[in-house]
């Protein structure tokens, strides 16, 4: 029987049904999800040709933004809350261990390994001296040795190096001690715009929305044994801290960063990283 | 009071919020709808982080690939039946007139306009010989005159002209006269693959889908006084029909291609155009 001269109605169920001989149970499932999902939102929304050429054109625009020092589909997954979506569906239960939020798009493969102590920022960067220290612990309370911490920042002009013509700068990676302890220096966290001069920017300025997010320094821990732990702490005070552009902030990340009687800022705190089998979520199955 | 902290129920409705000052009311319907059926595909998929992330590098890669002679989203667009579902909501209903199908990825704006009867193939172009004769009439079956026909093909050997390094080739404009009649010559359609060395050519052999259309001529009506039509003849007896990798086939556009004593092709049509207010497709208001 032919099966051409679809409809409306039927389309839908014509695009699932090609999908019959995929061979990856996961890919079909996805696939699945997201053509009936996708269909459900053209039929609601019922696109003119020249709307959904726009939507083409925004697609491809997104994808051209992006090269090695700029990720435009990350922006947009952030700034539309998918990226906290997937952590809260990853990691959303931590019970008494520290809670995640979003990678973000700057986060650089091949930091220096600095000793601990070192600060992470070259001579000559914008921003106010800060000292961060802390510790790692998993949930029975052990310290963590030999654990990667990635740790990364904006200088305190809003900018990250990557959005700079400048080499690796506000970014390190630690090693701990049998202590699980860490130290090192930086510049005080500040609030800053998401890159907005993409196609990201214009969707923010469409819907009325402002680019900021509160000041925040990323950590990025890796440990054996542990499930990897990717989290900001978040400056206390900071007037974007509800309204972050990419719905990140988690009230057990604020942290006061307090100014020193030498006039340098210092903050702690305490991390705790759960183990590795947690990470992965609960999956629906049908 | 602080809305920070949400959790995997309570985020997309923050998102949601977030939309409030978008000023333009159809951005706001089309974003909301967007956002809320992507959350509930996430949600359904559950994505790991890893997953998550080849997600977005599809998504970048597809833009990538996108240059003034490729535009792979249009092509994602049409091999999950997204296009020809827009299709159905703006000219599902035409009833006395020609029906409409996908423009594809291989239409280019400014083709040379032809004398009627010319030849669309340059010399040494591969395939069998055409003529392609036809009208164009409204529903009142009065001619169209005055009507620009866009007309586009690949060669015998499955290849658009944007896909090699040449000019322009099988690609023409022509303008009716009184009578609404046209004709030109051409080559047989034959079926071909969509470009499948991208992204999208990925997705189909992931899922087992072979990147076939059946053999088929484009055509573009722009006429004063009627609606714009874009739509194919495809070739009847074609292996593809019932398999199109876009979903494109109605059976009222399917044409016998018949074989003349001089060893041509031969093929007609005559198309019936809607009146131009008919375009627009009935809006579900919330």
């Amino acid at each position: 029987m032919p099966i051409r001269n679809f409809n409306e109605k039927t389309l839908t169920a014509e695009v699932l049904a090609r999908l019959h001989a995929t061979s990856d149970p996961r890919l079909k499932q996805v696939m699945t999800s997201f053509v009936k999902h996708l269909h459900a939102f053209v039929r609601e929304v019922r696109p003119t040709p020249e709307e959904w050429f726009r939507g083409i054109e925004f697609l491809t625009e997104t994808g051209k933004w992006c090269d090695d020092k700029r990720q435009e589909y990350i922006l947009l997954s952030d700034t539309i809350g998918v990226s906290m979506l997937v952590d809260f569906i990853n990691y959303g239960d931590t019970k008494n261990a520290t809670e995640s939020t979003v990678l973000g798009p700057f986060f650089v493969e091949g930091a220096p390994e600095l000793p601990m102590g070192e600060t992470i920022a070259k001579p000559g960067t914008p921003g106010e001296p800060c000292t961060m220290r802390g510790s790692l612990k998993d949930t029975k309370g052990k310290p963590v040795a030999n654990a990667v911490i990635d740790v990364w920042q904006g200088a305190g002009d809003g900018f990250y190096d990557v959005q700079k013509q400048e080499g690796m700068n506000l970014r390190a990676r630690f090693r701990t001690g049998a202590d699980g302890k860490f130290w090192f220096r930086c510049v005080r966290p500040v609030s800053y715009p998401v890159p907005n001069d993409g196609p990201v920017g214009k969707m923010l300025v469409a819907t009325g929305r402002h680019p900021m997010r509160p000041g925040h320094l990323h950590f990025k821990f890796t440990a054996p044994g542990c499930a990897t732990l990717v989290t900001h702490l978040f400056v206390k005070g900071d007037k974007y801290l509800d309204s972050d552009a990419v719905f990140g902030v988690k009230n057990s990340l604020v942290v006061n960063f307090r100014k020193a009687k030498s006039g340098e800022y210092q903050a702690n705190y305490d991390f705790v990283l759960l183990p590795e089998k947690r990470t992965r979520p609960a999956r629906k199955r049908r």
